[in-house]
């Protein structure tokens, strides 16, 4: 698909709402070992929307999606007025109506423009990013983009956990809630920009490698696995879609590798990343860039990460910078790629 | 928001599986009166995703989107290895993970391509022609999009509804099942040409005229309502958008209103449509406009309606028909436009 034009990254924000859950306290809420969730997922701290003692909900997706999407407001220092598009991003909507993206405009005080809500794993930023930079242009230039999930809808709280395989209580550690925003200007031909996003679904013939259901009238009453995860699949997929989207990128571009200042690998869970991401270093000889992870801090909270990486590489980004980020979405396998820059 | 260069809707097709389901059979099995049904709703039958005497599922939304791809793609003479991009509007996905398009676009054979899932109401269907015509160009020039709904999803079959009050009554009679889908062209100046779409998010301040609540791990215990619907804020707020809509699409076209030939008024239900329609007619002065109407046949089956909708339109177009249409989207106050000419 023909690229359009680079568009800037006017401000970013997150919203990372309550205290960080260590692994001593996770592990003793779901009867994990704490050395086992640091070895083995690599995830440090996370943050939940809901208060493990009690399960009552803290934080819902429009409270953490409104968070994230105020502070890049105010770090673009534009108002909702001035925003021409809404695009969230989520696979945990607080309801399927309405689309949490219009409770989250209704807060914010937006008006009289198209908001849109993609349903989609962690590879729903980018789509979220793609689109919105497609629906503005000189005349309507500002486009507001939230990544948001609550990932913890997800999991049965109330569960003695001692005795499940291993494969389901990494669930229970890897994941975290989040969101994080964007604002996107075009017709501005400097600053941190956006030069190109792409979005490739690659699922023809595969299984999915997640399935997140939801129960409704029709259903409540099913004894479905609400979320089955083939993480062996996930493993062994995500690293090679993420080399596919890497040369994409570079080919796109132009950039020569060892130009590429920053990488934003997929954020699974801490140690994924970090195999991932030696992999991309050194097929493409990417030895110049610096990392740009959160997922050991944040948990995976899914469609919120690649925003949350966005925000820790624009704060203070040097004029000739060059990031390539990379998302995979592996419910049904979609890779996608960004490149920014900074002029 | 600038609009962009028109597209060509290259074909169309629709999903309406299974027999239609009449007044009298869905009267005797919710225990309302077909009278009642025919008189307030103005529904004669609908189609539904279950057999209602086993409660077996019989159609899923994938089942139903891809049905109507297959259709339109056919209609359009395009092979899915042409699709440059999928975007798919529904309410009711199969899961929450992986988004149902990325089923349909594996079922279909597309590959490679961005592919879009909006959740969203019956606005939803303008809201994906209206990203899928920004998502292509002269060089990737065909989109498919598909509006989809199982909203046989959202209602408890096994459950008495002699005593339920009449507005809860009405969701049992009014919804039904279906999926439409279009194929749309770049770089074409002639043929069917979708002029333009508009999608207004108006709901600032307003309460949600309905809530679709879903239920996962965390709360599938709740005694929380799956479906409320507030008929009265349905009643009184759609005809208002749908003018407003109207007078949008009047002022950007630049159509005077006695050269428009056809009119696709909001499908709620037959009687309620009936009425705005005439409304639109007095009001803009659309007397010879020919309404295109489909609910009071397939039920309200969501996102599916507007295209289905432009299904019957698009049939047999005479050069120099010019058509306008709206859709309404209540659950948080969208409202949507798109005009369609003949060249």
């Amino acid at each position: 698909m023909t690229s359009p034009p680079p568009v800037a990254v006017l401000g970013t924000g997150t919203a990372l709402l309550g205290a960080p859950i260590d692994n001593d306290t996770i592990g003793a809420r779901f009867g994990a070992d704490p050395r086992w969730i640091e070895h083995f997922i690599g995830t440090r701290t996370r943050h939940l929307g809901v208060d493990l003692d009690t399960g009552k909900v803290t934080h819902t997706l429009v409270d953490l999606a409104t968070g994230a999407a105020e502070a890049a407001l105010a770090a673009a220092g534009v108002t909702a007025s001035e925003v021409d598009v809404v695009v969230l991003a989520t696979a945990s909507p607080d309801h399927l109506m309405p689309a949490s993206v219009n409770l989250v405009a209704d807060r914010l005080g937006v008006h009289g423009v198209p908001t849109l809500q993609l349903q989609s794993g962690c590879a729903g930023a980018l789509q979220a990013l793609d689109t919105a930079r497609r629906m503005i242009d000189a005349d309507r230039p500002v486009a507001l983009v939230v990544g948001a999930d609550s990932c913890v809808k997800h999991l049965v709280l109330d569960r003695d956990l001692a005795r499940v395989p291993t494969t389901e209580l990494v669930n229970y550690v890897i994941f975290g809630d989040g969101a994080g925003a964007a604002v996107l200007g075009a017709g501005e031909d400097g600053g941190t920009l956006l030069r190109t996003v792409h979005n490739r679904f690659v699922g023809l013939g595969r299984d999915p490698g997640q399935v997140i259901r939801w129960f409704g009238a029709a259903d409540r009453d099913s004894t479905d696995q609400p979320v089955d995860e083939d993480y062996k699949a996930i493993e062994a997929g995500v690293p090679v879609l993420a080399a596919d989207a890497t040369a994409e990128l570079l080919a796109e571009t132009g950039w020569a590798a060892d130009t590429v200042t920053h990488l934003l690998p997929p954020q699974l869970g801490g140690r994924m990343t970090t195999q991932i991401t030696r992999g991309l270093v050194e097929r493409f000889g990417l030895g110049a860039a610096q990392e740009i992870s959160c997922v050991a801090d944040t948990g995976n909270n899914g469609n919120a990460l690649p925003l949350l990486q966005l925000h820790r590489l624009v704060g203070d980004l040097p004029v000739g910078s060059r990031a390539v980020g990379v998302a995979v979405e592996s419910s049904k396998w979609i890779r996608t790629g960004l490149a920014v820059e900074a002029r």
